[in-house]
């Protein structure tokens, strides 16, 4: 796979804003990262940050720029209508939102329906160029990939397109345990991570009951003296990732799921995986850019 | 049954306090509520706002006064240690940890330890009060009591003593949510209640798959306009509530329910509860005056 024009792939996320400008053969030939993200852009902003800050790599005449993530949101730059499921690099590529006609696109997100009666919707923003780099980078076009987060995504790839994917609020959920709730009263956020009390919390979180009622043991256990503070964050880490995984028909699995995420995190769920003995192999942010230069090489070539 | 003294009962929580003062059989002579709840009261003051709110009432030299709720926590006026469970009336009886002998005792609160493997405990201060007060009042000494709130309690009660207990973040879980979480983004709290959207949520929660990720439709239900702000408000209040319900096994119950609680929290787990045709009953605040009464007649005649 080459790309003939020189390739500038952004992921401008809530919170960050990172860049790359890629090589002909995808790859990184240097690449910044900025507390820039899309909640702290003033609307009608975005054209301006984005200059200011890659305003030199667009200098290439035949410079080609694709920007994935909260970008193309409601609250972003513009919005990129989400393109539904099944999706591929050739829906991706079609559903571009062109901001200058062959130079500068959004990449839409994702939506799907759920199986149940309502056809419930879910919806992605920046994880569906994650997730076919990470095909790419391992070469499979079936699949389940998990990307782990604030809003963790599920996602069940065949013959190279998203058919379905779910959303956990995993992540945000343990943020507001930790600072809002009153557990957070019983916990050290700054101590280190305790692999016993984290699988503890994945093994309470697989029994019968309700992670409503799971969750009130960080408190108990901290008030009886069970569990220090520094494990019981551990703890509620290995509940909400197991709740998580409780979910997912993990037993009747060949293929290894396929994990993108940053490390510490990927750590967590592959610790919770093969505890629950269920393979896995991990993918970090590369992913990003090898999605932006696949899709830049597949709509190059339509 | 009838007291020999006069009693004057308070439930001490920890956002507010409310006392009664009561007759020979139990009637509530007079009451008096104020927003001074044990967070708002400064360590070594609690006698002293004690004799400011109730002093007038303790002037009867025979008056007997019983104090439930967080006031008997650590962060509270002394520690009354949890009473293990099984527990009845006598049991509290003997566990008052008295602050002026015969005369003023903070009633303790209870605990459990799970059927799982590590026997996870479990407590309570000021349900059980609320408990035994409802047992009275209906007549009945084995039952399944629900006590929505902050942090329900599901409580098995047989032969009058209470035998296990489980404790479910659901209030404070909706809490989180609506004011810190994403979601809040997307809700209209000072809507009006929605039954439909409630028991939609209700429905929803039913179905297999994780709280993590159903809670995740109150976004994509607003992004894609299925229901207004007012209503996913609803929404996610019967998510949650099912989510709580789920976990009880309802469907081989034979005696109501008994819920213990506010009317607008009580309300709503009687429509999810009769969605799920499951025979249940109320009693609301009510409950405290009783079971505070039939502690002192119960400990007045050992």
């Amino acid at each position: 796979m080459n790309a003939t024009r020189p390739l500038i792939g952004i992921d401008w996320g809530t919170t960050s804003l990172r860049g790359a400008r890629l090589g002909a053969s995808g790859q990184v030939l240097e690449s910044r990262e900025f507390p820039r993200g899309i909640l702290s852009v003033p609307p009608g902003q975005f054209e301006a940050v984005f200059h200011e800050l890659f305003g030199d790599w667009m200098q290439a005449p035949d410079a080609l720029c694709l920007i994935s993530g909260m970008a193309g949101s409601r609250q972003g730059w513009q919005e990129a209508p989400y393109c539904p499921c099944p999706a591929g690099f050739a829906e991706l590529g079609q559903h571009l939102l062109w901001l200058q006609t062959g130079r500068i696109a959004l990449v839409p997100g994702l939506s799907c329906l759920g199986a149940d009666a309502l056809n419930t919707p879910d919806v992605m923003r920046g994880e569906e160029v994650q997730i076919f780099g990470a095909l790419q980078m391992t070469g499979c076009d079936s699949a389940t990939l998990v990307l782990p987060g604030t809003h963790s995504k599920w996602v069940q790839v065949q013959g190279g397109r998203v058919v379905q994917f779910q959303t956990f609020m995993t992540g945000e959920v343990f943020a507001l345990m930790s600072h809002h709730s009153i557990l957070g009263k019983t916990l050290d956020l700054q101590g280190a991570f305790d692999e016993a009390a984290f699988l503890q919390g994945v093994d309470q979180s697989q029994l019968a009951g309700s992670i409503l009622h799971h969750l009130f043991a960080v408190r108990t256990l901290g008030l009886f003296e069970r569990l220090s503070p520094a494990q019981l964050t551990s703890y509620l880490s290995g509940l909400l990732i197991g709740e998580e995984l409780r979910h997912q028909a993990l037993s009747s699995r060949t293929a290894p799921v396929i994990l993108i995420g940053n490390q510490a995190l990927t750590l967590r769920y592959t610790l919770a995986l093969q505890y629950l003995k269920v393979p896995c192999q991990s993918r970090g942010a590369e992913a990003t850019w090898a999605g932006l230069f696949a899709l830049a090489c597949s709509f190059a070539t339509t």
